[in-house]
């Protein structure tokens, strides 16, 4: 097995000219980055007894630790504010005098880190599970080096050959629809056995797993969006790595993953108790806690022990590295409340830094808004924690918006969930760094999840895309891909997008063969979303919303003198609502024009609405 | 009417020596106050022009004020530190050269301020419904001045007796179950014609109801509650006032109550939209924020404006006047979100500059843990918010409580709720300072809420009482009163309390006819209850608790050596738990004894429940 990763590491970092250290990461790094400091993890066997040393005008040595096993050495470099683009020379002396060497590469940067933009609530995201979206290139869909070796478009958890080529062959539709930023789910290396196809259980953190495509891919998919003016979200895992991760088989220290064998119990033994509230609860055991944050993910995702000061040093740089190689648009971090949390912190501070205008954003599945607020950057947290975490996830509001409108109208049900739901944006330090969605690839399909009710999943995508967030949407909703036949089922949430593969029948990217409501609702969102690109008042509006009245609710968005209003029906029957009660947007008069249809409406004294739906009408013409 | 009403005050203020002002209101003062300031209201017909003046060493007009209504006049008072007490004349020249004069008392205080200690997480408050729980004195069961006239124990809705000298009549019952604090509701005048038993419509803010008694037996009872060291709270109502209050007659300023009348639409004209979130959201409009503020809360209940600055001084003089009188030992503030929040907030402050060790708990019906933290005095709110108030009310963990033993256990559902719930603190400025309950007179009975299982409501009322927190129990959960046959109907959730009254064939404050399920729970309170008086682990102490574990939830409140360990076991069969789990709480080899039923226990390796239901153990002997 290491036999078959020493081979695909040569293959994968040309930099290793000298074919005499196994492995040396980062692979490379960058002059002039903020950081001066970077500490180099160099395995080799029996490097640990080796001496290395570097001739490098700019670069020198500070330290260098030794590991529990003989076969790693870290080293800590400096390199200095005068040190020039080059290959240097690092040369280990080893005790027996035989010395290896290896070229190491110090870039020059592309752009200022400044100029990496973030996303933003002017950003609308498209979440791709790359497996599952597009077969751009049929020559990597199966790799022989790696575990698991068959592809299998009839089962829901075997690869299906989805690649990042995929990706770049359809940025065009991605774009037309009106998204601006696409977040393909994690694109490393995943050798494992069974179900790699998700890209969650990383098996080498700095290589692209091949049935996706290489390194140069990556970097042409970070390049077509760039083109196009849109952003690259990475997926990353700071939390675990795949069970067959290189590291797995020959631990630096002791440490690098955690173990629960110590506790006993019932549960399986190294599974974490997923008590994520154990991350903020004042009375949280100490059981609880080490349950929480030392327990593995799964069985098959080793949890990373972000305490050992040397895996933190690694995974930040990991993280500064794909940012730096990629020129990304952010970074989703997955499985946010796992890690230590006082890592999370500076690993996201240490982004920030390098990178002021970057964009992060945490998943934390929970509902309670407390936790939403808790883990943004500048909340006033009692403990004191400050995340410097840009972004978090609002499950809270996904389900608001579903309850919103399955539930009857009722005093405390139906629209009032979201008109209540979206006052409490009074505790969260800045609403509009929130990313919101109707669903991910973890949850059932929002056409599913509302009943396979076409004008419901537009009241809510088209509600989704006009709030005061960061929107995102999982690719497949424009066609109203459902799950209705195994709900929540992880493979069928990740059905294969139809015309991503050459004998597809239907073409989603076309439009060949797709349904009248599919192409509706490919339709209605192109026009929200591409009339939300130069919307000043959804993307940076001020917001004023009303209490759901006769089974309607009005938002009003506002920059300067555009005006979007959103009204959401649940009337079957036509209804008829006097427009007095919103005098105070002071729209009496104007002439409004519906994104989705192009028709003009006059804002005088009553609006009739003929059946239930959601109505987005603009001052703009 | 208004005759009656003057008869009324000329019976029940003594002081007012001369008949010739029909109202002066605080009827009294105090020297000595931290506040050297004191505003009258003076009621009298055509008083408007007359000019008042005073003699008297340390006592000064500052300011008159004129009122729209000519009946009215307000006169600014500073009473200097060197006044001494006695009682003045206020000479009113009318501009018919006609003088009336008034005499006003000024007091001595009785007591420091400093010793009026407020209710805390050392005290357990016993609820009461005053109509429905005792009735003391026959002879004042109807007061043919007042509007309803009849008193009809069949009719849930109609007055059935209950007065202040049945409360009186029955402290050693509260004391010996072991409340250290009593909260009646309201006790003032509510001069309905119907309905009037509950007492949230006052109609006069100084006057005891005299179907309930005199202010000598309010006296009388805050007195003997003092002589057993027990705590009287008074239940205020600054948001509205009952439609029959006798300035709604003639109102000072055309702004003394808040009018909708200027907003159109389909609701009763007069009521708020009770879109309490309007106080905090960010996006409300203007529309809403004065629906839900100037709303009625009722049709019977209009809604004061404490924005008029003489009303605002009116309420926080009634609720000092009221605190002085009675020495309370707290106020529990009703319908907190729907009067103006800045007053609330100066009301709050006005009281604890005052009574620096005073304690008042307002009341916020949301399960939304954002707005039970907003509310509490020193939570960092966003928009600067600060409530001088001391405790808010946890209805959100009373719902959890329910919803922990009424669901089956699952991973996010049955006693998670409760974990995860109390996890929740972390966002509290005290959680200490917040109060808890199970049930009160607006909500269906905790016996009901758990379908009439005896055992849950046995688990749901010792975990209440085991955690830091204010408990609250409603009168008659003792013995598992109930509104099974109509649910939440309010009537029946007020049922009279059996023994209350001289005919009743069971009589729960000696236990004649109880059933065992009753005597039984009335017991098992009681053990808890005298235990947690003098327990500092409960009251003060430090809280661990554990995530659910195979259908039991432990959870440990220490105070140096005394802990007490609180397990709530939802396995109908038996179950034996490894106590390794509770290492850390370092009770192994420690015999500890069961609170309720007095027995012994070891805490070795395990422990086997052979039924669901509550353990509570401790250290002590």
């Amino acid at each position: 097995m290491l036999n078959r990763l020493f081979l695909l590491i040569i293959l994968a970092i040309p930099v290793l000219s000298l074919a005499q250290i196994e492995r040396v990461e980062p692979p490379n790094w960058w002059v002039g980055m903020k950081t001066n400091t970077l500490q180099l993890l160099v395995k080799n066997p029996d490097i640990g007894n080796a001496t290395p040393s570097i001739t490098y005008k700019g670069v020198r040595i500070l330290q260098v630790h030794q590991a529990t096993s003989k076969n790693y050495l870290f080293i800590d470099l400096e390199i200095s504010k005068d040190a020039h683009p080059g290959t240097f020379e690092i040369v280990f002396q080893s005790n027996t005098g035989e010395n290896l060497t290896y070229n190491y590469q110090l870039l020059e940067r592309e752009v200022p880190a400044e100029n990496l933009m973030g996303f933003s609530s002017q950003d609308a995201i498209y979440l791709i599970t790359p497996d599952r979206f597009a077969n751009g290139d049929y020559s990597n869909d199966i790799d022989i080096s790696l575990q698991e070796k068959t592809i299998n478009r009839n089962d829901d958890y075997a690869r299906h050959g989805g690649d990042i080529q995929g990706i770049i062959n359809h940025i065009d539709y991605i774009s037309d629809l009106g998204f601006t930023a696409v977040w393909p789910s994690p694109l490393l290396t995943n050798n494992m056995k069974s179900a790699s196809y998700h890209g969650y259980a990383i098996t080498d953190f700095y290589q692209v797993d091949p049935r996706f495509g290489t390194l140069a891919n990556y970097k042409s998919l970070a390049a077509s969006l760039r083109k196009k003016d849109m952003k690259l979200i990475m997926d990353m895992v700071a939390n675990h790595c795949g069970s067959n991760h290189w590291w797995m088989q020959d631990f630096p220290f002791k440490d690098w993953v955690n173990q629960q064998s110590n506790f006993e119990n019932k549960r399986p033994i190294n599974n974490s108790n997923h008590r994520r509230t154990t991350n903020q609860d004042p009375y949280a055991s100490k059981r609880d806690k080490a349950e929480f944050q030392e327990g593995w993910f799964v069985e098959a995702m080793p949890d990373l022990n972000q305490r050992n000061p040397f895996m933190a040093t690694y995974l930040i740089q990991n993280s500064i590295w794909w940012i730096e190689t990629l020129h990304l648009g952010g970074i989703r971090q997955d499985t946010y409340p796992y890690p230590d949390k006082d890592f999370m912190a500076d690993w996201a501070g240490a982004i920030i830094t390098e990178y002021p205008n970057f964009s992060i954003v945490g998943e934390e599945w929970s509902v309670n808004p407390l936790l939403i607020a808790y883990w943004q950057t500048g909340h006033k947290n009692k403990d004191g924690y400050e995340s410097n975490l840009k972004s978090t996830m609002d499950f809270a509001m996904q389900k608001n918006i579903v309850d919103a409108l399955n539930e009857p109208e009722k005093w405390d049900q139906g629209l009032v969930k979201i008109y209540e739901g979206l006052a409490n944006d009074f505790s969260y330090t800045k609403p509009r760094d929130i990313m919101v969605f109707m669903d991910n690839h973890d949850m059932s399909r929002i056409f599913t999840q509302l009943k396979q009710d076409v004008t419901k999943t537009q009241m809510a995508l088209g509600y989704l895309l006009t709030l005061p967030r960061i929107p995102q949407v999982y690719y497949g909703t424009e066609i109203l891909m459902s799950d209705h036949e195994k709900p929540g089922d992880h493979g069928l949430i990740r059905t294969d997008f139809p015309g991503g593969w050459a004998d597809d029948s239907i073409n989603a990217f076309t439009g060949e063969g797709l349904y009248k409501d599919q192409k509706n609702m490919q339709s209605f969102l192109k026009s929200i979303l591409n009339y939300r690109k130069s919307s000043k008042a959804i993307t940076e509006g001020k917001t004023v919303h009303f209490a759901p009245f006769l089974g309607t609710y009005f938002m009003f968005r506002t920059f300067k003198d555009e005006t979007v209003v959103v009204i959401l029906n649940k009337n079957e029957t036509p209804i008829t609502i006097d427009l007095k009660r919103y005098l105070e947007i002071g729209l009496t008069g104007k002439t409004l024009t519906n994104i989705v249809s192009g028709n003009q409406v006059e804002w005088l004294e009553s609006m009739t609405f003929n059946t239930s739906g959601i109505t987005i009408l603009s001052t703009k013409k």
